[in-house]
Protein backbone atom coordinates (compact mmCIF):
# COMPACT_ATOMS: atom_id res chain seq x y z
CA UNK A 1 0.00 0.00 0.00
CA UNK A 2 2.65 2.48 0.84
CA UNK A 3 4.62 1.60 -2.41
CA UNK A 4 1.42 2.37 -4.44
CA UNK A 5 0.71 5.62 -2.31
CA UNK A 6 4.27 6.35 -3.50
CA UNK A 7 4.51 5.37 -6.78
CA UNK A 8 0.95 7.63 -7.26
CA UNK A 9 2.49 10.43 -5.79
CA UNK A 10 5.25 10.39 -8.57
CA UNK A 11 2.92 9.75 -11.21
CA UNK A 12 0.83 12.35 -9.86
CA UNK A 13 3.75 14.68 -9.76
CA UNK A 14 4.40 13.78 -13.82
CA UNK A 15 1.13 14.28 -14.41
CA UNK A 16 0.84 17.78 -12.99
CA UNK A 17 4.30 18.97 -14.20
CA UNK A 18 2.72 17.95 -18.06
CA UNK A 19 0.46 21.27 -18.14
CA UNK A 20 3.51 23.42 -18.12
CA UNK A 21 6.00 21.73 -20.33
CA UNK A 22 4.03 23.00 -23.49
CA UNK A 23 5.26 26.46 -22.89
CA UNK A 24 9.08 25.48 -22.35
CA UNK A 25 11.71 24.18 -25.45
CA UNK A 26 13.22 21.53 -25.34
CA UNK A 27 16.73 23.39 -24.42
CA UNK A 28 15.35 25.19 -21.74
CA UNK A 29 13.90 22.45 -20.42
CA UNK A 30 17.01 20.76 -20.15
CA UNK A 31 18.83 24.08 -18.74
CA UNK A 32 15.98 24.15 -16.17
CA UNK A 33 16.51 20.91 -14.53
CA UNK A 34 20.16 21.17 -14.46
CA UNK A 35 19.66 24.03 -12.62
CA UNK A 36 17.13 22.45 -10.20
CA UNK A 37 19.22 20.58 -9.35
CA UNK A 38 22.30 22.50 -9.22
CA UNK A 39 20.27 24.77 -6.68
CA UNK A 40 19.54 21.70 -4.92
CA UNK A 41 22.45 20.56 -4.82
CA UNK A 42 24.08 23.86 -3.25
CA UNK A 43 21.38 23.18 -0.24
CA UNK A 44 22.83 19.89 0.22
CA UNK A 45 26.24 20.82 0.85
CA UNK A 46 24.75 23.73 2.87
CA UNK A 47 23.50 21.00 5.07
CA UNK A 48 26.50 18.48 5.18
CA UNK A 49 28.52 21.99 6.04
CA UNK A 50 26.38 22.53 9.19
CA UNK A 51 26.41 19.12 9.85
CA UNK A 52 30.20 18.64 9.92
CA UNK A 53 30.98 21.49 11.54
CA UNK A 54 28.49 24.43 13.58
CA UNK A 55 25.19 23.89 13.55
CA UNK A 56 22.73 27.11 12.15
CA UNK A 57 19.25 25.72 12.60
CA UNK A 58 17.94 28.43 10.73
CA UNK A 59 20.52 28.20 7.82
CA UNK A 60 19.63 24.35 7.79
CA UNK A 61 15.96 24.83 7.75
CA UNK A 62 15.90 27.17 5.01
CA UNK A 63 18.26 25.11 3.00
CA UNK A 64 15.51 21.84 3.33
CA UNK A 65 12.73 23.77 2.37
CA UNK A 66 14.96 25.00 -0.78
CA UNK A 67 15.21 21.49 -1.73
CA UNK A 68 11.80 19.81 -0.72
CA UNK A 69 10.69 22.79 -3.09
CA UNK A 70 12.73 21.32 -5.91
CA UNK A 71 11.16 17.83 -5.30
CA UNK A 72 7.66 19.53 -5.41
CA UNK A 73 8.00 22.20 -8.21
CA UNK A 74 7.10 19.32 -11.11
CA UNK A 75 10.38 18.40 -12.38
CA UNK A 76 8.91 15.91 -14.48
CA UNK A 77 7.72 18.98 -17.01
CA UNK A 78 11.78 19.50 -17.94
CA UNK A 79 11.88 15.92 -19.09
CA UNK A 80 9.26 16.05 -22.07
CA UNK A 81 10.28 14.77 -25.69
CA UNK A 82 13.21 15.50 -27.00
CA UNK A 83 15.24 15.94 -24.03
CA UNK A 84 17.00 12.73 -24.25
CA UNK A 85 20.15 13.90 -25.56
CA UNK A 86 22.11 17.29 -26.41
CA UNK A 87 20.50 20.02 -28.07
CA UNK A 88 22.85 21.75 -29.55
CA UNK A 89 25.07 23.15 -27.19
CA UNK A 90 22.76 22.84 -24.36
CA UNK A 91 24.40 19.05 -23.12
CA UNK A 92 22.50 16.95 -20.68
CA UNK A 93 23.66 13.89 -18.58
CA UNK A 94 20.46 11.96 -18.47
CA UNK A 95 20.48 8.44 -20.16
CA UNK A 96 18.00 7.78 -22.78
CA UNK A 97 16.96 5.06 -20.73
CA UNK A 98 14.94 7.25 -18.16
CA UNK A 99 12.67 8.31 -21.30
CA UNK A 100 11.70 4.17 -21.22
CA UNK A 101 11.08 3.32 -17.38
CA UNK A 102 8.36 5.78 -16.90
CA UNK A 103 7.13 3.45 -13.59
CA UNK A 104 10.68 2.70 -12.53
CA UNK A 105 11.46 7.00 -12.89
CA UNK A 106 8.22 7.88 -10.94
CA UNK A 107 9.09 5.22 -8.04
CA UNK A 108 12.02 6.98 -7.65
CA UNK A 109 10.66 10.86 -8.28
CA UNK A 110 7.96 9.74 -5.22
CA UNK A 111 10.92 8.36 -3.54
CA UNK A 112 12.96 11.58 -4.08
CA UNK A 113 10.10 14.05 -3.08
CA UNK A 114 9.17 12.04 0.40
CA UNK A 115 12.54 11.93 1.79
CA UNK A 116 12.63 15.49 0.90
CA UNK A 117 9.30 16.67 2.35
CA UNK A 118 10.84 14.29 5.71
CA UNK A 119 14.24 16.44 5.73
CA UNK A 120 11.91 20.00 5.48
CA UNK A 121 10.09 18.23 8.51
CA UNK A 122 13.47 17.29 10.70
CA UNK A 123 14.88 20.55 10.09
CA UNK A 124 11.92 22.42 11.07
CA UNK A 125 12.41 20.56 14.56
CA UNK A 126 16.61 22.21 14.82
CA UNK A 127 17.83 18.60 16.09
CA UNK A 128 20.80 17.91 14.41
CA UNK A 129 20.73 14.03 14.89
CA UNK A 130 17.07 14.05 13.56
CA UNK A 131 18.63 16.38 10.45
CA UNK A 132 21.30 13.76 10.10
CA UNK A 133 19.35 10.60 9.46
CA UNK A 134 16.68 12.63 6.93
CA UNK A 135 19.75 13.80 5.63
CA UNK A 136 21.07 10.43 4.35
CA UNK A 137 17.89 9.05 3.06
CA UNK A 138 17.21 11.97 0.97
CA UNK A 139 21.09 11.96 -0.08
CA UNK A 140 20.47 7.65 -0.92
CA UNK A 141 17.67 8.76 -2.83
CA UNK A 142 19.37 11.36 -5.33
CA UNK A 143 22.06 8.41 -5.94
CA UNK A 144 19.63 5.88 -6.67
CA UNK A 145 18.30 8.17 -9.63
CA UNK A 146 21.71 9.26 -10.70
CA UNK A 147 23.14 5.35 -10.47
CA UNK A 148 20.32 4.47 -13.04
CA UNK A 149 19.65 7.46 -14.81
CA UNK A 150 22.57 9.69 -14.99
CA UNK A 151 25.52 9.39 -17.14
CA UNK A 152 27.99 11.25 -15.45
CA UNK A 153 28.30 11.29 -12.06
CA UNK B 1 10.52 51.79 10.47
CA UNK B 2 9.65 49.75 7.00
CA UNK B 3 12.55 50.93 5.31
CA UNK B 4 14.78 50.03 8.16
CA UNK B 5 13.15 46.52 8.67
CA UNK B 6 13.31 46.02 5.53
CA UNK B 7 17.38 46.43 5.23
CA UNK B 8 18.29 44.83 8.64
CA UNK B 9 16.27 41.34 6.88
CA UNK B 10 18.91 42.20 3.95
CA UNK B 11 22.07 42.67 5.94
CA UNK B 12 20.78 39.17 8.33
CA UNK B 13 20.05 37.47 5.00
CA UNK B 14 23.93 38.64 3.83
CA UNK B 15 25.53 37.67 7.44
CA UNK B 16 23.57 34.51 7.99
CA UNK B 17 25.02 33.60 4.14
CA UNK B 18 28.42 34.50 5.12
CA UNK B 19 28.79 31.42 7.02
CA UNK B 20 28.19 29.04 3.93
CA UNK B 21 30.31 30.88 1.40
CA UNK B 22 34.20 29.91 2.86
CA UNK B 23 33.25 26.19 1.46
CA UNK B 24 32.22 27.42 -2.12
CA UNK B 25 34.65 28.36 -4.50
CA UNK B 26 34.27 31.02 -6.70
CA UNK B 27 33.31 29.98 -9.53
CA UNK B 28 30.75 27.11 -7.92
CA UNK B 29 29.19 30.39 -6.33
CA UNK B 30 28.65 32.30 -9.71
CA UNK B 31 27.32 28.79 -11.37
CA UNK B 32 25.26 27.95 -8.38
CA UNK B 33 23.63 31.71 -7.83
CA UNK B 34 22.90 31.33 -11.78
CA UNK B 35 21.10 27.76 -10.99
CA UNK B 36 18.87 29.57 -8.31
CA UNK B 37 17.74 32.80 -10.42
CA UNK B 38 17.26 30.05 -13.58
CA UNK B 39 15.14 28.16 -11.24
CA UNK B 40 13.05 30.78 -9.68
CA UNK B 41 12.86 31.69 -13.46
CA UNK B 42 11.00 28.42 -15.02
CA UNK B 43 8.32 28.86 -11.59
CA UNK B 44 7.83 32.25 -12.75
CA UNK B 45 7.48 31.15 -16.07
CA UNK B 46 4.78 28.36 -14.69
CA UNK B 47 2.90 31.21 -12.75
CA UNK B 48 2.43 33.55 -16.02
CA UNK B 49 1.30 30.61 -17.94
CA UNK B 50 -1.55 29.99 -15.05
CA UNK B 51 -2.15 33.69 -14.47
CA UNK B 52 -2.88 33.46 -18.71
CA UNK B 53 -4.49 30.12 -19.25
CA UNK B 54 -6.15 27.79 -17.08
CA UNK B 55 -5.06 28.42 -13.16
CA UNK B 56 -3.86 25.60 -11.23
CA UNK B 57 -3.70 26.29 -7.77
CA UNK B 58 -1.67 23.78 -6.87
CA UNK B 59 1.22 24.12 -9.44
CA UNK B 60 1.02 27.59 -8.96
CA UNK B 61 1.36 27.28 -4.99
CA UNK B 62 4.33 24.50 -5.49
CA UNK B 63 6.00 27.41 -7.65
CA UNK B 64 5.21 30.28 -5.30
CA UNK B 65 6.78 28.00 -2.70
CA UNK B 66 10.03 27.50 -5.04
CA UNK B 67 10.37 30.98 -5.87
CA UNK B 68 10.01 31.67 -2.06
CA UNK B 69 12.38 29.11 -1.03
CA UNK B 70 15.89 30.69 -3.29
CA UNK B 71 14.63 34.22 -1.36
CA UNK B 72 15.04 32.51 1.85
CA UNK B 73 18.08 30.40 0.69
CA UNK B 74 20.77 33.20 1.70
CA UNK B 75 22.04 33.93 -2.07
CA UNK B 76 24.46 36.69 -0.95
CA UNK B 77 26.66 33.47 -0.26
CA UNK B 78 27.17 33.13 -3.83
CA UNK B 79 28.08 36.64 -4.71
CA UNK B 80 31.98 36.41 -2.32
CA UNK B 81 34.84 37.49 -3.18
CA UNK B 82 36.08 37.01 -6.84
CA UNK B 83 32.71 36.68 -8.17
CA UNK B 84 32.45 40.36 -9.84
CA UNK B 85 33.67 38.66 -13.02
CA UNK B 86 34.29 35.72 -15.27
CA UNK B 87 36.04 32.86 -13.57
CA UNK B 88 37.82 30.70 -16.86
CA UNK B 89 34.58 29.16 -18.67
CA UNK B 90 32.41 30.57 -16.21
CA UNK B 91 31.23 33.89 -17.51
CA UNK B 92 29.08 36.32 -14.87
CA UNK B 93 26.38 38.96 -15.89
CA UNK B 94 27.14 40.76 -12.43
CA UNK B 95 27.92 44.54 -12.64
CA UNK B 96 31.05 44.76 -10.51
CA UNK B 97 28.78 47.97 -8.66
CA UNK B 98 26.75 44.78 -7.12
CA UNK B 99 29.25 44.57 -4.62
CA UNK B 100 30.69 48.02 -4.00
CA UNK B 101 27.05 48.89 -2.78
CA UNK B 102 25.79 46.54 -0.19
CA UNK B 103 23.49 48.65 1.60
CA UNK B 104 21.67 49.22 -1.59
CA UNK B 105 21.52 45.12 -2.66
CA UNK B 106 20.56 44.75 0.60
CA UNK B 107 17.65 46.23 0.54
CA UNK B 108 17.04 45.13 -3.15
CA UNK B 109 17.33 41.87 -1.61
CA UNK B 110 14.85 42.39 1.76
CA UNK B 111 12.37 43.62 -1.31
CA UNK B 112 12.71 40.46 -3.30
CA UNK B 113 12.65 38.37 -0.32
CA UNK B 114 9.50 40.18 1.29
CA UNK B 115 7.42 40.03 -2.64
CA UNK B 116 8.33 36.35 -2.50
CA UNK B 117 7.04 35.51 0.88
CA UNK B 118 3.99 37.38 0.33
CA UNK B 119 3.75 35.13 -3.26
CA UNK B 120 3.55 31.93 -1.42
CA UNK B 121 1.39 33.08 0.99
CA UNK B 122 -0.85 34.55 -1.97
CA UNK B 123 -0.65 31.12 -3.29
CA UNK B 124 -1.58 29.25 -0.28
CA UNK B 125 -5.31 31.26 -0.77
CA UNK B 126 -6.32 29.62 -4.14
CA UNK B 127 -6.97 33.02 -5.20
CA UNK B 128 -5.95 34.10 -8.87
CA UNK B 129 -6.34 37.71 -8.60
CA UNK B 130 -4.74 37.45 -5.34
CA UNK B 131 -1.98 36.00 -6.96
CA UNK B 132 -1.73 38.01 -9.87
CA UNK B 133 -1.08 41.26 -7.30
CA UNK B 134 1.94 39.71 -5.51
CA UNK B 135 3.43 37.97 -8.90
CA UNK B 136 3.19 41.81 -10.30
CA UNK B 137 4.74 42.94 -7.28
CA UNK B 138 7.42 39.77 -7.35
CA UNK B 139 8.47 40.59 -10.83
CA UNK B 140 9.43 44.61 -10.11
CA UNK B 141 12.06 43.43 -7.29
CA UNK B 142 13.49 41.20 -10.08
CA UNK B 143 13.61 43.77 -12.11
CA UNK B 144 14.42 46.18 -10.04
CA UNK B 145 18.12 44.37 -9.01
CA UNK B 146 18.56 42.96 -12.74
CA UNK B 147 18.08 47.53 -14.14
CA UNK B 148 20.77 48.35 -11.42
CA UNK B 149 23.74 45.22 -11.11
CA UNK B 150 22.60 43.18 -14.36
CA UNK B 151 24.52 43.43 -17.51
CA UNK B 152 22.89 41.66 -19.71
CA UNK B 153 19.00 41.22 -19.47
Amino acid sequence: MKKFAIATLGIATLLLAANASAQVKPEDQIRYRQAAYSFASWNMGKIKANLDGGYNADQVKAAANAIAAVANSGLGALFGPGTDKAIGAQKTSVKPELFQNGAEVAKLSGNFTKAANDLAAAAATGDAATVKTAFGETGKTCKACHDQFKARN
